[in-house]
């Protein structure tokens, strides 16, 4: 489990999990954001996959999802043949399957905890990020990418940058989503990061300051791994114990509570796809047209800027729109513009309805 | 064939033709305008011959349409037993299909002649403006009912009011579908009316004003229906001097050349349906929300406002969209802005690609 020259492994810790609506119809219950191939041909697990595969220091991933979603990770993980699989009893939110994967690795081992629905346009710089992410990891730091802001996004909580650090900064605040008013002054500010949920630190200072902050979840852990079955590269933790704990997430069971959290400062294309409006904004810069139109399937455009079309079967025309979104998708015809795009989850359609 | 009184029976003469693009794709090739239920659940063309069957002083109804719409025709011929059906050998335009028609009629019948495929709200004031018409017909006028316009549309052909009739004007000028800015001064000047393709004038004084304006057509079209094939109400003029005919509108063959041209004025209601922000507009009397939204078939609308949807399977979900089309038709998905609806017949859907 070693890395080169005696520096402790970076362990991928990719979580699969969720179930959003926003991307609805393509996404769907039964076929979630990370199994989609949003952008390019890959879907974003096997790009998350692959932005840490067979990089020097990086030992093998560990997949942490449930398992309705078991069957789909096998099928992506074609060339990791090493990868490790937790099946989550049940979904407990990040911490408890953040813990799970610790339990798997060394004490000194950094982890690096990468949602499998995201998309980064940098791989290089990433790296880098997550090089100078880690070194503070092994410092005792908890550290999370703080992604460079370039819009007053609400829908996102926010790092408050404090002391430099060597490579980073100390974490002075982690502040939940604004209000609009504020998020335009945290990007007037210049000191304040979009939490991306990338997170790195080793396994050993996170197993302790879980223990310190949240002994139960810690302990039921502990026990779910001692008694999880292992079968090939497939790893079940024992339902009984995983099931007693009190699902929450890593930020508020560690991070915002630890003495030791730190930022690096990431500029490196990220997008979390969060709706219609984000994956039209990725799509375009590797598929779209002069006038911003990305056309998947069978399309036709007339007098159309920045409309994203995507048909599985009927030919799509859209005549003299802008800024928007047509979708086909089985029985399903979605139209949206892309200021309210994050209102598709209100559907009765992505509501199962 | 005589009306009550002693006065010259009225015979709606029912021209069903063409093969628009704008309405595609839920008008397509095999299935045009006429016999779609647009407004409503009856077609155009039912709704049509409805608008003239058993008034007083109607004759039967005349339908002049091609061999391809005849079986179309012939079904919506269900209560109109009495109804007439000349079959046209080939399209030549509307001055032979009227031609044809004034042939069956007595001398002093009143043709009233109506496109297949046009809207009329408020059938009181149609039949008003027609017995006012039939009126000036039968005075020896060749009639256009004149539109009361309430845009400077530049789809249309425009009337120039002239001297004043007894419950109409003559007609001082017939003119050319306008450019924006001279359509905008129509509609100040308040002396312009829209040439809706309605027609009213005695058989005798059309067959005879064609025969000096356009002798070949007019002998030939006599020639065609001497020599016709009568099958029960099917009538098929012969096709070999009907080939010969020189296609072209009644407007120019015969209206704009004669000087006894008169105009009736019309504010009826009229909508052409010529392309889906028309249809929209027809529809929104009849079926909108509050919100101007009109949806036929499966559709979920949130935020929306002017949104038409219609859909003969998949469900259409539209958010936070205004004033644009969605039709779901087939193996088609059509999205359209109002203001652009008119560029539909551009799309290589629309014209059979």
């Amino acid at each position: 489990m070693r890395g080169q020259l005696g520096v402790s492994s970076i362990v991928p810790v990719i979580l699969c999990g969720g179930s959003g609506t926003r991307l609805w119809p393509l996404s769907r219950a039964d076929r979630p954001k990370p199994f989609l191939p949003l952008i390019g041909a890959q879907s974003l697990l096997e790009e998350t996959l692959a932005r840490v595969a067979a990089k020097p220091g990086f030992s093998a991933p560990v997949i942490v999802a449930g398992e309705v979603h078991r069957a789909s990770v096998q099928r992506m993980l074609g060339d990791h043949k090493d990868a490790r699989l937790i099946v989550e009893p049940e979904a407990k939110n990040t911490a408890p399957a953040i813990a799970l994967a610790a339990q798997l690795a060394n004490a000194d081992d950094v982890l690096l905890v990468c949602p499998s629905d995201h998309h980064i346009e940098r791989t290089e710089a990433f790296l880098d990020a997550v090089a100078a992410a880690a070194s503070l990891a092994r410092d005792g730091w908890l550290v999370s990418l703080g992604i460079v802001p370039d819009r007053p996004e609400t829908g996102y909580g926010y790092l408050q940058r404090g002391k430099p650090l060597d490579g980073g900064f100390e974490t002075a605040r982690f502040v939940e989503k604004p209000a609009l008013d504020q998020a335009q002054g945290f990007l007037a500010d210049g000191n304040y990061l979009w939490n991306a949920g990338i997170f790195a630190f080793s396994a050993g200072h996170f197993l302790a300051e879980l223990a310190a902050s949240r002994p139960d979840m810690a302990d039921r852990v502990s026990r779910a791994m001692d008694g999880a079955d292992r079968e090939g590269a497939c790893i079940r933790p024992a339902a009984a114990p995983f099931s007693g704990i009190r699902a929450e997430s890593v930020d508020y069971a560690v991070m915002e509570g630890t003495g030791r959290a730190a930022l690096v400062e990431a500029d490196i294309g990220w997008s979390d796809i969060g709706d219609w409006r984000a994956l039209h904004g990725a799509r375009r810069a590797g598929e779209g047209d002069a006038d911003g139109n990305v056309v998947r399937g069978r399309a036709d455009l007339v007098d159309c800027r920045n409309v994203m079309a995507e048909s599985d079967g009927p030919r799509i025309s859209v005549v003299g729109l802008d800024n928007i979104v047509v979708i086909a998708n089985g029985d399903e015809v979605l139209v949206t513009s892309a200021e309210h795009a994050q209102k598709v989850g209100l559907l009765p359609g992505a509501q199962g309805r």
